[in-house]
Order: C-alpha cells, then structure tokens, then sequence
C-alpha cells in the first residue's frame, strides 16, 4: 500500500471503528502542525459520514516552548477560558474526540528548565479532559501520525514511508477487509477480558529482572478490553492501535519494585531505565538514566499522581510487539507489552464507576490526580500471574505467550 | 540577509511597530498552517517583551474544504462558540492581535459550488472582528508570510528565498535600522494625511483607461496614514507594509465606473479585470473575467456590502510598487497603488466615528457590513483629484507621483 493509501485508511479507521462517529454528531479534532495531512483526511472521512461540525485544534509545540522559557511565571500555568468552553462544547453536544499522537521534536523542551516545563500543561484542561473521559462524556479515540522527526527517532532515519509502514501493520490496515479484521480482534480481546473477570483476582503479580510487583485489585475491579461504550450508549475504540487488557487496581494496595522495560517520553522529554518502588500503594522511590526529574515533577503533581490509576495486560501476539520496533510513544508502546500507569483511574473499569461519588470512589480505592502516565513493563522475561484471594496464583502470561482461558 | 534573518526581523516588526505590543498584554496570532515558522517567531518575539500570553490559532483552510464540499447546509455559516468567546476575551484585556497572510493554495475552493463556499466564512466571527476593530478595541496588524504555494503563484516558481526578499523590502528590512527607517516612513505618510485634511476636499476623482469614479466624502470624512490608536490610547501600525492614506467616504456618494487595475484573491478564487458601476453610491453592475461570481456573493452578503467602506491613495514610491511584483494579496497589492474597498466602513477614519451611534452614522453615510473587500484601482495612468465643495480640481497624484503638498 502506499502511505496516502495507508493515511486514508487509517483516518477511516480513526472515525469508523475509532470515535464511532454517528450522523449529525461533532468531532474535534487534536493535533500538532506535523499531524496536519491525516487530522484533514479525518476532518474529510468525518464529514462524508454525516459529522455536523469537525472542529481542528492545532497545538503548537514552539509557541509552548517559548512561553516556558520566556513568559511570566505566573501565567505558566494557564488554561485560556475558550480552549475549556470549547471542550465543554463537544461534551454537552455529545460528541466525539479525536487525539493525534507521534511526537515530532521528542528533545524540544529537554533543554528547559523542567520545573516550568512540568508547569506549562494546561493542568485545567486536561483534568477536565480526563473527567470528562473518565466519566464516558465523551466518544474518543487516540491515533498515531507519522511524521519525520518521529520516523528519525524510532527509525534513525526520517523515513516516513517506512514508519507508515510500520503503523499500518499495527492497525491492521495490512488486512485485506481492516474493519472486518478490527471486528474479530475486538472480540479476542474481549474475551480474554471476560476470562480475568471470571476468575475474579485479588491482585496481579509480576515477575523478571529488577521487578517483582503486587498490584492489589478491589472487588470492583474490572477488566476491560478495546471497546468503551459513552454514558449514552455510543461504543467506541480509545486506542488505535490497542492490544491490552486493562483494570483500575486499587491504589493502596501495590507494593514492591518494578523496572520499565521501553523508554518513554513525558513533557518532550526521553525517559530512559525508570525504576519505581511503592510501599502502601504508593511510589517511595524513582529513579531513572535519563528524565528522572520530570518524572518526580509529574509524580508530585498532586496526591493521585503517587498511586496508580491502570495496569494492563499484553502479550507476545501484539501486532505492535510483532512489529520488534520501539515507538517512543505510549500509545504504540504500551500495546507491545504489559504496562501500569499512575495517575487517573480509568473510572469505566470500576464496577458502577461512572456514578460513583468521590466517598465511593475513596473506598474503592479509585485513583484521581489531573495526570495519567502510563509505563511498560512487560516483555518476554517477564511472567504475569493472577492471585486469588487465598494467594494461589493463577499463570496469566508466560514466555509472553496468554495462557489463561476461560475454562482452564 | 538570510531568509532566517528577514523571518526574525519581520517578527519584531510585527510585534514592536505593528501592534505594538506592551509588557503584559495578551497577543492572539492568527494563521494558516504555512505561516508557522514566522507565527513561531512572532510569539517569541512578543514574550521577549513581556507578552502575558500568546495564543496561536492555526486556521486549515482543507477542513473548510471538506465542509463545504460534504457538509451539512445549515452549519455552512455556523462559527463555533469559542472562536468568538476567544475574541472576546483578548478585546477584554485590551489584547493584541496578529494576522498573518499569504495564501498558500489561491485555487483551493474554485472548483467548489461558490454559494457554498461564499456561506462558509464564520460570517459571526468576522462581523465581530471587523466591529471590534472599527471602535478601536483591539490592538492589531496584518503581516505577510512568504511560503511556497504563494511563491509559486506570484513568481512562478516556489521561491521562497526570491519571495521572502521582495517581502523584506516592501517592509523596510533591507535598512539598516529598519525600525528607524519605519519611523521616518510614518511620518512621511502622516504629512500627505495632513495635506489632504487641509484641503478639506468634498470628493476624490479617478481617471484611466476604463475608470472615470467620483468618491463622494462626507465633512466627517478624515484622512489618515499608517498608525491608528486603540479607545484606550495604544498607537499602532496595522498593516505591515502600509503605503497607503485612506479615509472613509459618504456610502452614498459614489458615482461612475471603474476598473480594477491588478488581479486579487477572494474566497480563494482569483479575481480578473473586475469592473464596477455605481450609481447613487450603489454598485449596479458587476463585470470579471474570472471569479465574477464570487465578487457578486460577496457584494451581496448585506445592505453595506453594495457600497463603498474605504478610499485609499498610494503613489509611485511605494516599496510595494517598486518591487514592480504583483503579490496576489490585498495587504501588499492595496499598497502598490490607490484603492477602494466596498464593505465595512473605517470608523476611525470619520471625525468622532468610534463613538457614534448607528444613526449618526447612517447621518455621515458610514457604511455597516460584514464583509470588507479592498481592490486596486490606481496606477501609472490613473489620476488622482481632489474636488472642492465647487468642483475645482486639485491633483494629488500624477503620472504616478504624490503631488499635493500642505503648502502648495
């Protein structure tokens, strides 16, 4: 396939299995100035469903970075007023969101002083954001977009062509009929999903070099799997591509070490060997070779921020692990392999979570913090096991291969 | 100079001459996706001097195809909420505005059904910006950004280099202080503005192959040249570059017939030999050899926009003109000669126009309109009148040279 073929594709996928748009519904879409030719051909495959409005934002990386380095401290920190109206907007019209990821300078900001960086984030509009999500006010969907800053850093070279290549076969776009094949992956994923809440776990636990991790579950726990469905009903698929399955632990009970198994980036900048220790359900300790300070800025954000909000499960089959590329970016990396996040719980994987109110979630142990930084974790050295609530443990994944089923 | 350095000097114009900004005020850019790099640099050029905030918003003229090409009839005019809460917002602070200019792709909507595309213009948003603008409650400027879609239609080739240096001649950016050569040069302006005032005239006259206008003005009428000052008392330069002396003339009072002497772009459609009759200030008829069309949607929008908002007298020594190129944009072309425009009066441009109430203005002939659409009518063998009260005649520009002084 060509890359405009692939483009064209994928902005199908990104409105027709992604957002799931409906006629007469709103999409905004999110992107930066390199996202530009697959945020239109969205835009264009939006409109040709039936979209009412398709709205673009286009965020500019350079304009950010020299408010960091020479805006007045006391503004770092703003939201303006119209980019939350705007957001309140699509939410009360019930619409859709779509995200454009694939960093094009990942340095930009290493350079800065990372405590104004970590400042610069429009804490108000993603808080609001991740309520909004949390909550299912929304049908959203994350995609990502080649470009060749991106295609260098994973690549070493800005092959674009090539990085196209690489993502088309993560969505399936390889496929002779990609909607069909969507379709039948959904309902693998999900029915792993089905066989980890059959089981009912108290806690899952991982095992490999440099980490040995106890994530304690609640009883309201759910796992999930590809498919969100809005507080109106609307199905849609969050991530393009996506591999894992996923639940809200509790965030009191995770406990021990763990060592990140792919570099990550976070504020523009490369994460590299991040190690965390958590005792009582929250991170006691971080280290990392490189980035460790945004890392601690995000960490101490606010109260949530030192407990985790998801942990997730992949294994070795994951189209984007086939790819054997490191994507420096979550949404790719974190469908390689096994992966938790502090931060925001993901409230539709909580039992009754989205009408929860703030004492329910309190004792269920539902994370809140305005961040959500996801991490990876897994790899073909590192096994996964299910604990029962008498501390039988159950394999999940071994050699990076799933091993649980439904009847087993 | 390099093409880097013309891009960085051109941004502290913009900020520094052009709206001038002041530490603490919010400065607001608005442009298409090829006029990044100079946007960038205007924002960093506005933080340097101590901009509150600088809120880029990136305007993609490829989603508005695909709206007007697939999208629904009844959103063609819709403008999203936060676009205008946005406007409102920086006129509430007293804020800054920066346009930049340049079309990229001219031809992108002449293929699409025109209606459509006349309908598909966030008429609220510009109804609000023109009224914003015409009671001085923004500080603001337009500037062009050479890029290679407009390299090529000017040049013939995509040379942004040949471009970018024609660009920096027209504003001043071969002087060797180029914001002193700019003071010089408001000055120069400022003088003819007087000289005109003087005389006190009651109409302008136009005379060339294929034009014989009379420009009615009213006693309100006042001529005014490069710098305007905001309600609150902020001077600054609208238009980088500006050659022009303007003023806004009686609505009523415009009679004859006349032809435009340079090509310019409307709705993204090329306008050719466009040719207008006015009687008894109206514009009865309407002729072109390209993009006749979209010019009678235009002047059909409203009342206001069948008459005339502007007159404006520009002469041979323009550095627009003597760049000898014609920059298929308005801000440059409007600059290479005398112009008028019909749409939205200059309120600024009448003795007491900021605080008159809309029946005084209907009283002066200040025309009210959501459109405002400046075209060429002067040049080498056009002359220029100034006509007394009595039909005496004063020249004001012959053989394309300014001829009235204040003394003479």
């Amino acid at each position: 396939m060509t890359t405009d073929e692939l483009l064209q594709g994928y902005a199908r996928l990104a409105v027709e299995i992604g957002v799931n748009l409906q006629p007469g519904q709103d999409l905004q879409i999110n992107c930066f100035p390199e996202h530009l030719e697959l945020a239109r051909a969205a835009a264009d495959a939006a409109y040709r469903v039936g979209a009412r409005w398709v709205d673009l934002n286009v965020t500019d990386p350079h304009v950010r970075r020299s408010l960091i380095e020479h805006g007045p401290e006391e503004e770092l920190e703003s939201t303006p007023s119209w980019l939350l109206a705007r957001l309140e907007d699509v939410a009360e019209r019930q619409g859709a969101v779509l995200l454009l990821v694939g960093d094009a300078e990942p340095d930009l900001f290493s350079s800065l002083d990372q405590g104004r960086v970590a400042k610069a984030r429009m804490k108000d509009l993603r808080t609001r954001q991740l309520e909004l999500v949390a909550t299912g006010k929304l049908s959203w969907a994350i995609i990502g977009s080649p470009n060749p800053g991106w295609a260098e850093a994973v690549l070493g070279e800005p092959d674009v062509d090539r990085l196209w290549e690489a993502v088309g076969s993560t969505v399936r776009l390889d496929e002779a009929d990609p909607v069909a094949a969507w379709r039948e992956h959904i309902k693998t994923l999900k029915a792993r999903a089905a066989s980890l809440n059959a089981r009912g776990f108290d806690a899952v636990r991982f095992t490999g070099p440099g980490t040995d991790l106890t994530v304690g579950l609640s009883p309201r726990s759910r796992w999930m799997a590809a498919e969100t469905k809005t507080a109106w009903g609307q199905t849609h698929v969050p991530n393009l591509p996506t591999e894992e399955v996923f639940t809200t632990p509790d965030l009191r009970r995770t406990e021990g070490i763990v060592r990140s198994t792919m570099p990550l980036v976070l504020q523009g900048t490369v994460v590299r060997d991040l190690e965390l220790r958590f005792a009582n359900g929250e991170i006691a300790d971080v280290k990392a070779s490189s980035g460790e300070e945004v890392v601690r800025k995000q960490i101490e954000t606010d109260e949530g921020s030192k407990h985790l909000g998801e942990v997730a499960l992949v294994d070795g089959d994951s189209r984007v692990g086939r790819t054997g590329i490191t994507f420096l970016n979550t949404l790719f990396d974190e469908n390689a392999t096994s992966h938790i996040a502090f931060g925001q719980a993901l409230q539709e994987a909580v039992e009754g979570g989205a009408d929860m109110t703030a004492q329910e979630m309190a004792e269920a142990g539902v994370n809140d913090s305005s961040v959500h930084v996801d991490f990876m974790i897994g790899g073909p050295s590192v096994d996964v096991d299910g604990l029962a609530a008498d501390g039988n443990a159950v394999p999940i994944i071994r050699e990076n291969a799933w091993v649980l089923t439904l009847d087993a």
